[in-house]
């Protein structure tokens, strides 16, 4: 499909500079642009590649000044990575969507799916199990019994959902994501030997929530563990029982949150950090990667290290770890010094 | 389903105080305590809650001394924690239970089923399988060729077992976990490239273990890999290849053990701790979330930190760490001050 | 199958010592070796157990001096543990293979498949899949549409290709990985919500590539995420959009590599290490597991720590670092003293 620039720019509300007949097909990265493609600024990092690129048209920022000559048209626009969020979905909606159900599956006799679902191959829905309308049930998906999934949500492939767990609309689930496994949960007796504590609460994950591939989500031990509405989580989380994460809150990837905490909304947690239980982290926090969290947060704190401690304070410090050995040798000549300067007094 | 507070204590060898008719029909949180529910109280952190939980009835310690008045129905045991289990034990067993065969599954004609087996649809189960008594096997898990499992077991769905593993009698093993994938072995030839050292040992794990979602063990490369009696892993684990983990000891999410290390019984591994290959960690070791351990450990020993060490001297040299800004400031004006009384002297 | 000290020196091109006639009919590891038994000794850590072992062969290099008797025949060669791969190759081949195509399974009617594959039950080949000559298709592996799958290559019980993702010869792709999930790409709008950037590039996987359990590699947004020949990517690895990997490149477990970075030929990362976004990772670099890259790294570095720095450094920071303690008392006593001798002047 061949799109001119003045037509792009029609659908995003931008304006042309430089060329608007000329005709792009495909997408492209600044530092790899091809002729008859669109690619897009929007990382000040990537600047440079402005002045070389084959791309024939590139999305910028409104207030984008060149430093040189450009070959490459440009459409200015308010967001350029949002603005380029808008054209791949025209793009991703004008490709045929999976529809229909794909034999063999397994759908119970009690279970209810809505219109115009797609049901892949192996796909398994259990006892009551009640899909809403234009859900994507991959193949291998399974859909524990009494599970409810609301309209326009997509389970990828082998994504397991348990017993009782809810997901709302327009939710993402990917490949081999477990929802509602049971929490980690045992009481030692005397003799130290672990007793299973019953898992019996569930997951509900609001709307317009993804979750990445082969995370893992906990259910409650009792009462439900939750992930609020617009929050977006990459592969390989660890979500432990009953906790809950806020609304428009970001988790990056192989984060683990251990039980009973909870998040604010319109977070950012880094990956690989790890999070203690019971603990109470605010909005708007930031948390770097590999940081530890073992207290409460207050809203808006921005955070490094493990343990963690505020990220001044964290640069300060690892400024002065780096000179530990200059300053052990400088403690040690003092230490010289002064014992010299006593049997002198 | 409702019971009184009365009946309840009965269950537990409890001992009532305040209102033994009241009845429950569920359980709860205390801080988000329902009439009409069961809660209870292990963790001193969550005392101050009792005083208004609207729960009808708690289960509190033999020993807990209220500070005000209550309102709810007190059950008193030895270990409140410990009597949920078994309450919530109760309630789980009398839901009815998974049973039969379900179409489609894969069951090769040489394996065997034990009685009262559940095989849900999808399920495969490879030549030679036995599956003991009792044994729950869901939709989508996959049973290798030669695979033993014992009496009791549950296999969650779309869990994976290579070919020639044994799992015990009454484990649980959850959803997407893989038992007996090649372990990372490779001897790297003269111009760098890797030639993969074939993994012909097995996974062994024995009873009452519990292994939790997306978790990998990995076969033996020789011997094998060994879980031992009452264990459990939490999620997202990584067990390499010959490791050997003992009795009764608890591995929190995303702890990653390198190959051949073994560790002892009775040791509580936090979320995210790495553990290098080849070391024998002692029996009662405690280490906190995070750290990386890098030699062996004694019997006993509580360590944090990466690289760990002694948890006291970690606090210790946490508490110095985090003055290491004015501590660098203290040391150039001590040095002035040290140059300036040599100038007079 | 039983075979002789000799017969196996011939295979791997190696020098028998002592009984040549001594039969073998399997593997051990030397510190639990047992009688008809073949063992090797390639860490040095290990030498001391030779002496003792009761294997009957031992592969030794050929440097290696005795420090005592043996009762053990010994095979000299240039690497035992390269000789004991092409052994265990040798023992692994003369296995029978799994081949044909098992029901009930999906094979989409537009889908190619070459000769000699193997198609487990469950199995799901979606539209236009192309899939070379032997290569093996576990149970309830998937397979999206336009994916390629060359020679060779082996995919394990519940590997899940997404759509259009290309995987090339003699690769091998462990349980429950997902290759090809969307890539983590939102762009927040002015109230905070984040609108996803739809991800259409691909995941393309070079020759002789093995790729761990659970591991995640995601699809490039725009462009591919890359991974080179011939390297190996442990478990519970998570791989961002556009990354690209070398050759020859070995990834230890629950490494997280951030979007768009690159990483070099022949280089080893440890486990549980993080690597940023957008940087740019030199050949025969070595990363010490649980590390943390925030900067670009040039050829053959050799790193520690997060943040990380050369390994000499972090060893001589470590050592102070650990000393902090008594460094502050030091410190103390010093301004204590000098304030004396100030005072005293």
């Amino acid at each position: 499909m061949e799109i001119s620039a003045q037509n792009i720019a029609q659908l995003i509300n931008g304006e042309v500079e430089g060329d608007g007949e000329v005709q792009v097909s495909d997408v492209s990265k600044i530092e790899q642009g091809r002729p008859g493609t669109l690619t897009f600024l929007a990382n000040p990092q990537y600047t440079k590649y402005i002045y070389d690129t084959k791309a024939s048209v590139v999305l910028v920022s409104k207030d984008f000044i060149p430093e040189k000559e450009l070959t490459c048209t440009l459409i200015r626009v308010e967001n350029p990575y949002h603005a380029l969020a808008t054209l791949l979905d025209f793009y991703v909606q004008s490709k045929p969507k999976k529809t229909g159900i794909e034999n063999p599956s397994y759908i119970s006799s009690t279970a209810q799916v809505g219109d115009n679902a797609y049901i892949g191959a192996f796909a398994y829905l259990g006892q009551n199990v009640k899909l809403g309308k234009n859900v994507k049930v991959y193949p291998h998906v399974y859909v524990g019994d009494n599970v409810v999934v609301d309209d326009d949500t997509i389970l990828f492939a082998g994504a397991k959902v348990y017993e009782g767990c809810k997901i709302g609309k327009s939710c993402i689930i990917h490949a081999g994501a477990v929802i509602g496994a049971d929490g980690f949960g045992f009481a030692p007796d005397q003799e130290g030997h672990y007793k299973k504590i019953p898992q019996v609460g569930y997951v509900e994950i609001s709307d317009n929530v993804e979750i990445g591939a082969n995370t893992t989500i906990d259910r409650g031990s009792m009462g439900n563990t939750i992930i609020g509405e617009g929050t977006k989580l990459d592969n390989l989380i660890q979500i432990g029982h009953n906790v809950e994460v806020g609304k428009d809150t970001v988790i990056v990837s192989q984060v683990g949150v251990a039980g009973s905490s909870k998040i604010g909304n319109n977070c950012m947690i880094g990956g690989q950090v790890g999070i203690s239980g019971h603990l109470h982290i605010g909005n708007r926090v930031q948390v770097g990667a590999q940081s530890g969290i073992m207290h409460d947060i207050n809203d808006g704190e921005v955070l490094l290290g493990s343990p963690s401690m505020g990220h001044r304070q964290f640069f300060k410090t690892m400024a002065v770890f780096r000179k530990l050995p200059e300053i052990f040798r400088e403690l040690n000549s003092l230490s010289v010094e002064v014992k010299k300067l006593k049997g002198s007094n």
